[in-house]
């Protein structure tokens, strides 16, 4: 039988909304290749909720991971409830408490007597280190013959930087072994082939339905801003096996056949083909290169990035004619070609990507309305590509949905390069 | 007696990491200012462990708000899982199966017969049109007198641009007046005061324990990248009783004392000063100029960007010396503050940001190690402020950081603008 675990976060700030849950997706995907998955995940406020929720999982599953709750302030409870509920003493950890002391020193903070709550640990707990902030994490192993069910417990600090290296050093090797011991066959293997210009019901149409008869494949759907991302589960001898039907279907829709993101099979590409690229944003403000550079080895590939919103800044920086703005307006296909092709003659790079569009929420017309955008891909002694889109919808979508575009045209444009 | 809300996220992909839930934030955000708090959010896999979950919340609360599974295709069940739940039949809706084929005919996709599905609505159900998607949403309003308690339940689709527009036109006015009929006294205000330079300890010290002690206001921290958020929440009149005592301690380290980003308090500042700014990035990679260009407005007050990620667009575009980059690094005070005279000097602004530094996870040396970073801020006729810290993160954190670090500095001086 396979382990079963679930995800408790803590934190009133994340149901009030203040702060959004990155650890569900770290964690999902660093135990899938454990052939570990998340069962169930729950989020519950700061204070007495917690141990509800804790009791409850208690009594279904194998392996909780509790995140927040670990800091020195009084709303930070997790430690002593999971103690209290266990029946466990608050023992004082000496090594803890000096790393606390010392790490105040470093930083020039001064050391709160309360800080001291952070350096106890519950009898019968592993103290796991936390290289990157103050709360270590505590591991409370499984107990056989309790008189009702303990599941092993992680209680990890909420900062994700805090808690990622913790996991990454302390948490993940521990469940490696467990679900080893637990596991009955083979791990699997998750598939996801990321499509783009596809529904998903045509996806499903077209392969999914016969994939999901055959029974050992678990197969799935998401639709995100122009993107379906097609899900396949299984043993990987029977991925191996399907895959080409998969790629018969999908295959020029296709962006990528793992879980890399756009940005880095773009990057990857750019790299493969010894292409270097530049980019020139208005409406999408910056969005393009961060994305690009959010890539480690970017540096490689991309040159520079220019985010002239002003008009001003579009003839400055990229040349375009002052005439052709007053003429066209700032969001049009003369516009975008000129800020490509200015792009590329001012870095040198082999391609630019250009954007200018109407972002909102003001600025819309009844002939340009909010959403409308244009974008160019330029290269050096070719006719740009100029084409239009219109995306209305929130700023942070809005970019989203843009930048998705331009890098797709690029990266098939990248593609075709390899296969000539 | 106070309604009790839930949200139950439904879908695969969160669970295995493939996609970053938005709903829980976006919901928490948009119900508090109702008077309604989200009790608890529970996210489980397509299929059969929806169910489980939603017996679950049946029993415990009176409203469940879901999420996902309201799609074409196969793994999509709640539609149905809710009907057999509550023993309505599912019945075709007309108006909505026209809708998703008008849909298809304007967008150039062609109709599925199984997208018929989407069509159908268990009986008694209100439909909620989807202006932004295929899928409509469903709200089942509770039923007086069941056998077993049937609490108010939303169905909404999993795409956030499909669900924050239909939850905003058909979702929150329906749970305002719930709330209305519910709420026994006033409803409640949030404050959430961010504070940069200060400890969470240091915080609970000299004000936190103070108003616990009160009885009449809910305290809370959370700390983040450089920041702590402290919260209150409380009755209004409490709130402003208060207000002066929290300044007087965290005043000289308060970013904002509402939920504003700090880009959104940095462009605001830069309106009110008449104010512009430019930007010249090198190892932030345009994260600076995305944060400012996702606040509506930002177009009045932001000119350009740079994002000079080789040594040559340094110099090119911004006229950094190219021996002063050979001699002291593209890394170094030096180089930062050339940067930083270079687009104020280019773009004609008021102030310009510059930084500089190795995001890694390569590149680094151990004079330089990964972290090191150099910021400028600069302001015609001044001498440059430049600064450096070391943020040893991962590269996604490590951009954070270092924007907030800029803006802050950018922040603190146009206030003193504002104070002289």
């Amino acid at each position: 039988m396979s382990l079963r675990l679930e995800v408790l976060n803590t934190g009133s700030e994340l149901l009030l909304g203040s702060v959004r849950d990155a650890h569900l997706s770290w964690l999902g995907r660093e135990l899938f290749p454990l052939g570990l998955r998340i069962a169930r995940q729950t989020t519950v406020p700061d204070g007495a909720p917690i141990r509800d929720a804790l009791l409850e999982a208690f009594a279904r599953t194998d392996v909780i991971i509790v995140t927040g709750g670990l800091g020195p302030t009084t709303d930070d409870i997790t430690r002593e409830l999971a103690a209290e509920l266990l029946g466990r003493k608050m023992l004082p950890h000496p090594e803890t408490l000096e790393r606390i002391q010392e790490r105040c020193r470093r930083r020039g903070f001064s050391f709160q007597p309360r800080m001291e709550r952070q350096a106890m640990a519950p009898q019968g707990a592993t103290v796991l280190p936390n290289d990157n902030g103050t709360a270590p994490g505590l591991y409370l192993p499984a107990v056989e013959g309790i008189s009702w069910s303990s599941p092993h417990l992680f209680l990890l600090p909420g900062p994700p930087r805090e808690l990622q290296p913790m996991a990454v050093a302390h948490v993940l090797p521990v469940l490696k072994e467990l679900a080893k011991r637990h596991s009955g066959g083979g791990t699997q293997e998750c598939r996801i082939y990321k499509v783009v210009g596809m529904g998903e019901s045509m996806v499903e149409v077209k392969i999914g339905l016969e994939l999901s008869k055959r029974g050992d494949l678990e197969v799935g759907y998401c639709a995100r801003p122009n993107e379906v991302d097609f899900r396949l589960i299984g043993p990987r001898e029977i991925l191996d096996q399907v895959e080409p039907s998969v790629l018969a279907v999908v295959g020029d829709y296709l962006v990528s056949g793992d879980e890399k993101s756009m940005e880095e099979i773009v990057v990857h590409l750019l790299g493969q083909k010894g292409a270097t690229l530049a980019t020139a944003e208005s409406c999408t403000g910056g969005h393009l290169v961060n994305r690009l550079t959010n890539v480690p080895g970017a540096s490689k590939v991309f040159l520079e990035g220019f985010v002239t919103y002003s008009n001003r800044s579009k003839s400055d920086l990229l040349g375009v004619p002052a005439d052709l703005i007053s003429t066209h307006g700032a969001v049009s296909e003369e516009v975008v070609r000129a800020m490509a092709e200015g792009a590329l003659r001012k870095s040198g790079a082999t391609f630019a990507l250009a954007t200018t569009g109407i972002a909102g929420p003001d600025g819309g017309t009844p002939e340009k309305p909010v959403g409308t955008v244009w974008l160019a891909l330029a290269r050096d002694g070719c006719e740009p590509e100029v084409w239009k889109e219109t995306i209305p919808a929130d700023r942070i979508t809005f970019k989203q949905v843009v930048t998705q575009s331009a890098l797709d045209r690029l990266r098939k444009r990248l593609k075709a390069l390899t296969n000539s």
